[in-house]
């Protein structure tokens, strides 16, 4: 099959989008990146609209392994290892780069009787707010909420993280979280934390139709505002008298709640 | 409190240490790399016996913040920051790495009637390694077997993300995983493996004493030869009537299973 030849990425395109490396552009210009073949194609197949699409950018080799690029015609460009080299943001140069607005954020407001939303209180790491989000979409989560401290979850390695489900659901972020999940509670939720005095998280054998799960800081857990005001604190007991490791990981944390609260 | 002035480290004890970064080199010499304040410190205290430690080399600063070497005397360097960038195989360099003695591995035995043991089958990414072994410490595993094709759980990411948990419990690499499980099986395992036309992982409401649970790789999942033994085929149910992201993370994935299996 014959294909369309891609023009060249021009200097200045180039340069815009090498910015969105950094948050501020990307707050800016309500554009992220996107990096990798498997990454690229995930988001390209769970589009909601082309319209989201904003520059894909391609070398030779990928150019001749991604298919249906025809609807996006006009916003595909061809580029070599120095422009990828530019473009990176997570591991080596790839060959495949994309730009896609970011969906439309704003409060996060339920949308049915029953809903089940994700908080985020200070999770550092963009690869655990990534996953996090993956599998809120996998149990079907309404949202994400990202509170303050939470890292972008735009950010190229989160973004890689997510596989493809940031148009799955809905990502919000507050600068107050409590403030947040108050408003919420008064909607009928039930907030839930992740907390290390807790209680079993099996324990609680029936889940009300509207419920928030929120999941703290790597290092630090749940804050103290957050975890004040939580109607249930979720602990997920290790095996033996003594735990062999300190901790569970926050994303591995979050999944078994989320099957159990949501599964 | 007075410290004791550390020596500085040798060139030649450098490149020793350097060449640890290559897995040849970590299998001749039967010893593994460790790196980051956070990292090391929780090796340290998990440590079974201080003859575990090779060596630990330190900056300046992180001498200072690190307690308790006295009972490492002898085996405490200090070092520069070009030493550092040569040592670092993960992150930026962070003025703590040490090598520690890999435990004795082995062929797996079960240790009594009642056992849980986790199998990792061509599981690629050592951040997936490395998380599942910690998630199998909190959840009690005697074990986790590697088979082949799996990230070396001592490469220096896998042992970041198992946060400590290396000398917690066995850690068997086998070369051919469907053999192993098979002579478990004669011992009376149960093998489980996590796949997509499995069964409802909630649905078994008991689990025999003995159990092992298959993690398979992170694009193909589990491989044939391994699915074709396992006794239960386990599926986590994803919400609604079309998945909204292809699948979850092989950690998270891991982490719900064990939950339920050993939990």
């Amino acid at each position: 099959m014959r294909r369309e030849p891609f023009p060249p990425l021009s200097k200045a395109m180039l340069g815009r989008l090498a910015r969105l490396g950094q948050k501020k552009h990307r707050d800016s210009e309500s554009l992220f990146l996107a990096e990798g073949l498997r990454t690229v194609s995930e988001l390209l197949q769970s589009l909601p609209d082309p319209a989201m699409l904003h520059a894909l950018v391609l070398d030779e080799n990928a150019a001749a392994q991604l298919d249906g690029l025809r609807r996006f015609a006009g916003k595909v460009w061809l580029a070599g290892t120095d422009d990828f080299r530019r473009l990176a943001q997570t591991t080596s140069p790839q060959g495949v780069c994309a730009a896609f607005r970011k969906p439309q954020g704003g409060e996060y407001r339920p949308a049915s009787a029953r809903s089940f939303v994700v908080a985020l209180d200070d999770v550092q790491d963009p690869g655990n707010v990534g996953t996090i989000i993956r599998t809120a979409a996998w149990f079907g989560a309404e949202a994400v909420i990202c509170g303050r401290g939470t890292a972008d979850p735009f950010n190229a390695k989160s973004v890689r993280s997510s596989a493809g489900s940031i148009f799955a659901l809905g990502i919000d972020t507050t600068p107050d979280l409590a403030k947040t999940l108050r408003r919420l509670q008064t909607d009928g939720f039930t907030v839930a934390a992740s907390a290390l005095n807790g209680q079993d998280y099996r324990s609680f054998a029936v889940w009300p139709d509207r419920r928030i799960l929120v999941i703290g800081n790597e290092a630090n857990g749940i804050s103290t505002e957050v975890l004040a005001l939580a109607n249930r604190r979720l602990l997920i007991p290790h095996a033996g008298a003594h735990p062999a490791v300190e901790s569970l990981n926050a994303s591995v944390s979050a999944g078994i709640l989320m099957a159990t609260i949501n599964g």
